[in-house]
């Protein structure tokens, strides 16, 4: 007999697969599409592995993997708002919170109350562990978007000084050598054209 | 100035991204695609934080995770081999070893000696973690596959007996409420007409 409790936990992993389904304005490196939120979180969680050394002493990089993978969840009911795209971010924290309580509360529910409490730890990005998972969640796009020459960018008529602001202070914040990286990277876009000045 | 360090480890993260195009046998839950590497990467290692508390006691969750975020990132280079082709898996090895000098070799050399050997490590199957790793691996497409009714099984003409002799082993390695649960998920499979007999 298989327990409810494991029962519980088997229904939660086979919802979530929907991540899958959930795609971004980010293209994959070789172009051909745009990526999902789940391979995402994949990318993210493995660079707070590789990049944890430049994080913060006394930072858990496991405690940050953690809140990377489920960071993402909610977007399976509130869907994926562009970053820089105000209308769909003003909407979302009611959206994302009624996702949180359907999807979370598919656990037992102490283990819906921790999970949920890593995702309200990412978003509140106060922690530093939280912090650090921030830092990896905006330092991925501009990798990519400078990786594609701007592709995303360039679609949706995105200027310097919007990245800058909405990137660098959470980048300061995880690491100064990821706003160094970040600023590099902006102003070699702009230099190339792959960003607006 | 981005340090020389953290221009690899960025050099890494691009390449992996990859992995994103390496497609499985399985099928998304919702059916319309099969499900590739990096996606599945991140639904294990969920998986693992979910079910944790099944692993025998002193299993660190944060190590499987860790090896769960890189056990497939040689298919890059070597490709997915379907699970239950013998021909395809008895060239792997070779193939993938080469894969793992490659792809972990653009990284830093200490993080590069680090990273091969959670790879490795997962591949030998022989510490707690592991261990419970690959009952992740072994235990994901047994729920898509009785979820999406044995679409991929039906598809290869797979019989009970290749997956009770390729799964029930490891999982019983993992934690013996998986070997139960796959057991259960078998039999009912078989009853149904999704796995043939």
């Amino acid at each position: 007999m298989v327990s409810e409790r494991l029962a519980r936990q088997v229904e939660f992993l086979l919802e979530v697969d929907r991540l899958k389904g959930v795609f971004r304005q980010s293209y994959v490196l070789g172009g051909e599409r745009k990526e999902n939120s789940a391979e995402h979180s994949w990318h993210v969680a493995l660079m707070a592995v590789v990049l944890a050394e430049h994080a913060p002493p006394g930072t858990d990089w496991a405690r940050v993997v953690r809140l990377l993978l489920v960071h993402d969840l909610v977007e399976i009911d509130a869907g994926d708002a562009y970053f820089y795209d105000p209308a769909a971010n003003a909407a979302k924290d009611e959206r994302e919170r009624l996702a949180a309580d359907r999807i979370f509360g598919l656990l037992p529910a102490d283990q819906a109350l921790e999970l949920r409490a890593a995702w309200e730890e990412f978003e509140a990005g106060e922690t530093p562990e939280a912090r650090f998972a921030k830092g990896m969640d905006r330092l991925m796009p501009l990798l990519h978007n400078h990786h594609t020459r701007g592709r995303s960018w360039l679609e949706h008529g995105i200027r310097r000084e919007q990245v800058g602001q909405r990137l660098l202070p959470d980048l300061e914040k995880a690491s100064p050598a990821f706003r160094e990286l970040a600023q590099t990277l902006i102003d070699d876009a702009v230099r190339q054209g792959w960003l607006a000045e």
